[in-house]
């Protein structure tokens, strides 16, 4: 194709404020990575979405691949508004779904439906490098709340709202990651939970409810939703079958009031999430869901505990590191004097893979930590790559 | 769900500048519509979809089940290069490819990468319902060139970029379906589609060739494409396997200069395009895609005959429409005097869907028009649906 042009796509592209590079996700060519939050591929039931996508075209077929609902399958909303309503139970029905192409598809439509560029958001940090890039995109005025140990600093939070309301401005929404939280794997416990809660309904700013991983606890009690603790209609969650099924299925879903749901729906210009592949997920899950989850707890759980047990083993002197009950992440504060860019060329050179805190944070924080998946590779390689790891960071620590 | 709220979403989207409401796609419940641009459910190729997702997921299951590339599946984008390499002589390699959710999302995200609230854009009219949404959803100062029996009227582009160039400005884009236009079903010439680029070049606008009926050509001499005759990397085309394969896969592409691709994937944040259906779409084309083509083209070719001939047959005195020589739809004048909302009743009393000409302006213009869709009913369904058309439009003509 003709790249030397007489006009520049740079030059229109100019016309527009500037906005931050795309990440590229997971692998980058190392041996064992940890930097990605992908799923584990041995767990992937092949044969099974292989036999969903035959029943599908043998019994549906003619709608499954042509136009769609702009909503979504109807089927596959069915099932999830059981599925809330059984684990979680949330007062939904099908019209508070809107299925989306995986969840990043949609916070983009969150944030594209309700902010203007220099619109505040305030948002939990470290967080999902996804929704960062999100805030970024549109040109959001990103406010953080510092992570602790049991979630979000809501004293904080409550600053930034009532900052906010005294400048007779209202943040359009308030991004958290309760369960098992990505990147640093904590979760949200109950009073903190009904805090943010009557914080959001007190200064009229919604919650965004972002729900990957909960499905995936593998030990203590589970904690009440933000969606099932609302009593005002103020939260919006997200959710999706990327780990709790396939991520290649880019199939999520955004819960939300009718009425907001209206107004995602007339940013999602995309002709209908995936008419085939949403009857395919929904046909999967209607027979194996429960059981395929209880086989995924078993399986993140050992992995999860690879890496905790090496970690105890090996890590160097100084090094922390959260215990996840759930989820694919922990979240590694690095000894002090620890060179982040050290560190990345030392596991460069030995294939081990990881995501710098500083991706997590949309003001340049976490130059002080690491974030580490146990999702993809091999419990083997999981232990493998976290003694490299450990090494590593005690030869980025020493200068050597 | 609690739809009762203390705060009102409403009011959060209030602080942004009012948007169009989503319209609905296709049937809306007739029993024989001419609406929708649905492709053929007949011709659908189901037992071997079932086989290519077979195969796909037994060869190459662990790299479509997890997360893929950020541009789109290599697999796909190469034998979309060979293809366009082959069928239209341009020269373009897998990276000027980025595979999107179709191509209502690859216009969305050149819309969204390329447009400000406000910045001019240039396009033909009446033109496709969705191509006015995405411009109106990004609030684009819209200007139209009328559209001729042989394409847009290029007279009245240069005047548009001749008075913008005065101001100081410059249109983002001048979006075009060249060719079986849609709605309209023309095709522009040679010597029109020069001119465009000629135009295109000297003001430094680019021209968006948005292509999905293409493939189908019934008869008459192939022109050859914007993106073939362009030598200065002013051409950035649209495509989609929606009409060559099925609309419920979702798969589309955008086809750039390398620059360009790299800013629309900026403001793509759904996770890479469905890495799972890129592999089946790709595994079925590979094999069957140029006789598929082959067999629709007939498909097709029949069902528009039905529909000329039954209006050749039965039309009202004062009716005029287009002849196409490919794709999906015909325009047809309604005689003078007809109204449109009196027509819009008694069709859906007879149950039969068109697409009023209102909705393909972006101005409130086309009242005195509709677009017919053939691609969906089978020929019986036609030639009863067409009778019925042209009685309803006598009804609508009398004010009966």
């Amino acid at each position: 194709m003709v790249e030397d042009r007489r006009f520049s796509y740079d030059g229109l592209w100019g016309a527009k404020a500037a906005r931050p590079a795309v990440r590229g996700r997971g692998a980058g060519g190392t041996r064992i990575d940890f930097a990605g939050g992908r799923p584990d591929p041995a767990s992937f039931p092949y044969a099974e979405l292989a036999e969903a996508a035959r029943r599908v075209l043998a019994t549906d077929g003619a709608a499954a691949l042509n136009y769609g609902e702009a909503q979504g399958f109807i089927g596959l909303r069915e099932l999830l508004a059981e599925k809330y309503r059984r684990d979680e139970g949330a007062r939904v029905d099908p019209d508070n779904f809107l299925i989306t192409n995986g969840s990043a598809h949609a916070l983009q439509l969150i944030v594209e439906a309700l902010v203007e560029p220099g619109d505040p958001i305030i948002t939990e940090a470290p967080t999902w490098m996804g929704a960062v890039h999100a805030f970024r995109v549109q040109r959001a005025e990103i406010l953080t709340v510092d992570l602790e140990p049991d979630g979000m600093n809501v004293d904080q939070l409550e600053d930034h709202l009532r900052r906010l309301k005294a400048q007779g401005r209202r943040a359009k929404f308030i991004y958290t990651i309760p369960t098992f939280q990505n990147p640093a794997g904590m979760t949200m416990p109950l009073a903190k939970r009904r805090r943010l809660l009557e914080l959001a309904v007190a200064y009229g700013t919604p919650v965004i409810e972002d729900d990957a991983y909960g499905d995936l606890r593998f030990e203590g009690e589970p904690q009440p939703s933000l969606l099932s603790l609302d009593t005002e209609g103020s939260v919006i969650k997200m959710g999706t079958v990327s780990k709790i099924l396939a991520a290649g299925l880019r199939i999520g879903w955004i819960i939300a009031p009718k009425e907001a749901i209206g107004h995602f729906m007339t940013v999602k210009l995309d002709g209908g999430t995936n008419p085939f592949v949403s009857r395919v997920a929904a046909e999967y899950l209607r027979e194996h869901m429960d059981g395929h989850i209880a086989d995924l707890i078993g399986v993140y759980r050992r992995k999860r505990d690879a890496m905790l047990g090496t970690l105890g083993e090996y890590a160097p002197e100084g090094c922390r590191w959260t215990r996840p009950e759930g989820g694919f992440f922990l979240w590694m504060w690095l000894p002090p004097g620890t060179g982040l860019q050290r560190l990345s060329e030392v596991c460069a050179r030995n294939g081990v893979g990881f995501m710098p805190g500083t991706a997590c944070y949309p003001d340049g924080r976490g130059r002080d930590a690491i974030r580490l998946a146990f999702s993809f590779p091999t419990v083997d390689e999981i232990r493998e790559g976290t003694r490299l790891l450990c090494e590593a960071i005690r030869e980025a620590g020493t200068g050597s």
